[in-house]
């Protein structure tokens, strides 16, 4: 099979991911953090050791800021809802995934006002459209790094500097981009990080983590034992365990270590270059078969490797079922839980077939996807 | 190395945990409900499956009504915070972990009042006194099917009839018990159930849930892409996607399926009749032993395979370091993130040193801890 739901879950994993789990699980797995023998100490120094990658690939302040979750989603709703307070306004772009959209259409409810700012038909948002929508409540800037739909790139460097100019937070959400991306926290003005372990970086499914500013404090989403100040009745204030309450999934972060050194040693500019170069190929390729339409900048330097299409006017979801069963190709089709972006985008009707590659795929690849296309456009 | 640490977490796990684990990372584990190919379907049967295995392992009312989580944190956070409001009254135990007392700590600043029924010094509660406390607010009440400090057993059957007789929801955390008790849902009046997948389940860590009855609406902790109804802003009402956003962890779910499968293969009452004997061994070899003093009712139809005990005056940190670095046994001590529990027995000062079983332990294991313990009351 080609799988290109690479935006979805990076499949497969480097080797040395697979064996990093499954070392954990037969070897060490004991609780970390919770007691004080060998096993639950190797355990822990996993996370610590996780932390410290993941402070380092992102430039955060310092590996306590690093906040471990199952998944960017609840990275997002422990930025969002545990920020965010009645009477503050948030600014998000059109192109968010309802891991944020969803969130904020919440607090909406809880007295919290949101504006969305409209992206062009490529999903490219203008900084000044942000900066018009500044108010005197206005707390803080939500945008994703890059779309999960067509994968155009958010100039998150610009709106950093907007933030700090406005004394504004700003959280980015980086699921698509993380390990692909240089995202430097400090350069970039970022105040929190939201990020998945499963996709770009490689790791297994049930990790992500939120890096937050030093000084940041949320409202923690669940409070529980933490192993630290075991004899309060109250959630401890200390970073991480304020944000990190029960079991963490160890063999998990024991997979995304090995997924992010993966990444240290390969370069992060060495895959992107690879994934860029297949992108552009399919980019191009596609050009070439009539009644395919192609959404998003198709410019590679604005997009991430993630392409959405659609053929004439069939549903994208006949598309993907026939890419798969006629031809072996994984790819993702509909509304990406995206809605706005598709809206923003012209295909809330029809969704979109979506082709995301990843680091193990290949320009050979391409072009059996190519074909098939073509055959497919020829048929339909 | 001898792990009696299975109470934080159950290791090892049976040899098809860690084969499920890896076979799903490395030949199957694209994202579950986010794509209609193959890889992705197979992904998703996972997730069904072990609904499935917990429904008829609880006797829950439906596989839909199994919400998967992260850990049992998370579930008894969604439970709590997701059913109380403003005004209500909630009657728990002292005996519960931080992961029930700190989200009901945090409540008490939004409205919600908590009473705590005060166990006797052996952890054991009276359902009367429970009773005593239920007023016209009281809305819920929360119990730990088992002590995690002294492995005191909760009579949930009668706590669920009372909860019945008065029209009350009735939350129990199972951590310590699922996998290795007969729980029926249904026969106990149990409303929500509480689970984590990593101890006697045996399942990886990263991995947990809450079963909850039919009809119960919460609010979510969470929301965020589900897959399902995609074009909505809001999350969608639908069991159980209204309380699962972002990517489950795939690969530990396929682990805990095959843990389940493995308890059903053994038989819970095989399991729990191992590690009873191991448990009544390890406390008739106890009471020989000098200066040793053992908490909890010490009645083996009363306590689950979890036995805490200290050596005369000196710290329980300290007999844990010299288990672990002479002798090469894991146990726990401190405070086990139960305060309360602690003060119920007389030991928040000392903390315990605990020893809890799991069914890969031997009798020959138990023979030679005792004789470690031996060796430490004799020499200090």
């Amino acid at each position: 099979m080609i799988y290109l739901d690479n935006a979805a879950t990076t499949f497969p994993k480097p080797e040395s991911v697979y064996r990093a789990v499954d070392d954990c699980l037969r070897n060490y797995c004991a609780n970390p953090g919770r007691g004080g023998h060998k096993l639950s100490l190797k355990s822990g120094r996993v996370l610590l050791e996780a932390r410290e990658l993941l402070a380092e690939l992102f430039n955060a302040d310092s590996p306590e800021n690093v906040i471990l979750t199952q998944n960017a989603t609840e990275a997002l709703n422990l930025a969002i809802k545990g920020f965010l307070n009645a009477g503050s306004h948030v600014i998000t772009t059109s192109m968010e995934h309802n891991s944020v959209m969803r969130p904020l259409k919440i607090l909406e409810e809880r007295g919290i006002e949101t504006t969305v700012v409209q992206c062009n038909e490529y999903g490219e948002i203008d900084i000044d459209s942000i900066k018009k929508e500044i108010k005197k409540e206005t707390a803080l800037i939500v945008a994703t790094h890059a779309s999960n739909v067509v994968g155009t790139i958010t100039p998150i460097e610009g709106i950093g500097n907007l933030a700090k100019r406005y004394g504004l937070t700003f959280l980015v959400d980086a699921s698509q981009t993380a390990g692909v991306y240089q995202i430097d926290m400090e350069k970039m003005n970022i105040s929190m990080l939201a990020f998945t372990g499963h996709k770009s970086l490689m790791g297994p499914q049930g990790t992500g983590g939120l890096c937050i500013r030093e000084g940041l404090k949320l409202i923690p989403l669940q409070e529980g034992g933490t192993g630290s100040k075991s004899e309060s009745l109250y959630q401890p204030d200390i970073m991480p365990d304020r944000y990190e309450s029960g079991t963490h999934n160890t063999p998990g972060i024991a997979g995304l270590c090995a997924g992010v050194n993966f990444i240290n040693s390969k370069g992060i500019d060495t895959i992107r270059s690879h994934e860029q170069e297949l992108t552009r190929y399919f980019l191009d390729g596609l050009r070439e078969i009539k009644d395919v339409r192609v959404y998003g900048t198709k410019e590679i330097e604005k997009q991430a490797p993630v392409v959405s299409i659609n053929i004439g006017d069939i549903g994208s979801s006949e598309i993907s079922y026939i890419l798969d069963e006629t031809f072996d190709i994984a790819t993702r089709s509909g509304l990406h839980c995206a809605p706005m972006a598709h809206k923003t985008i012209g295909t809330l009707e029809q969704g979109t077939v979506r082709f995301s590659f990843s680091i193990f795929n290949t320009i050979y690849q391409v072009d059996t996807v190519l074909d098939a296309i073509a055959h497919i456009a020829r048929e339909l």
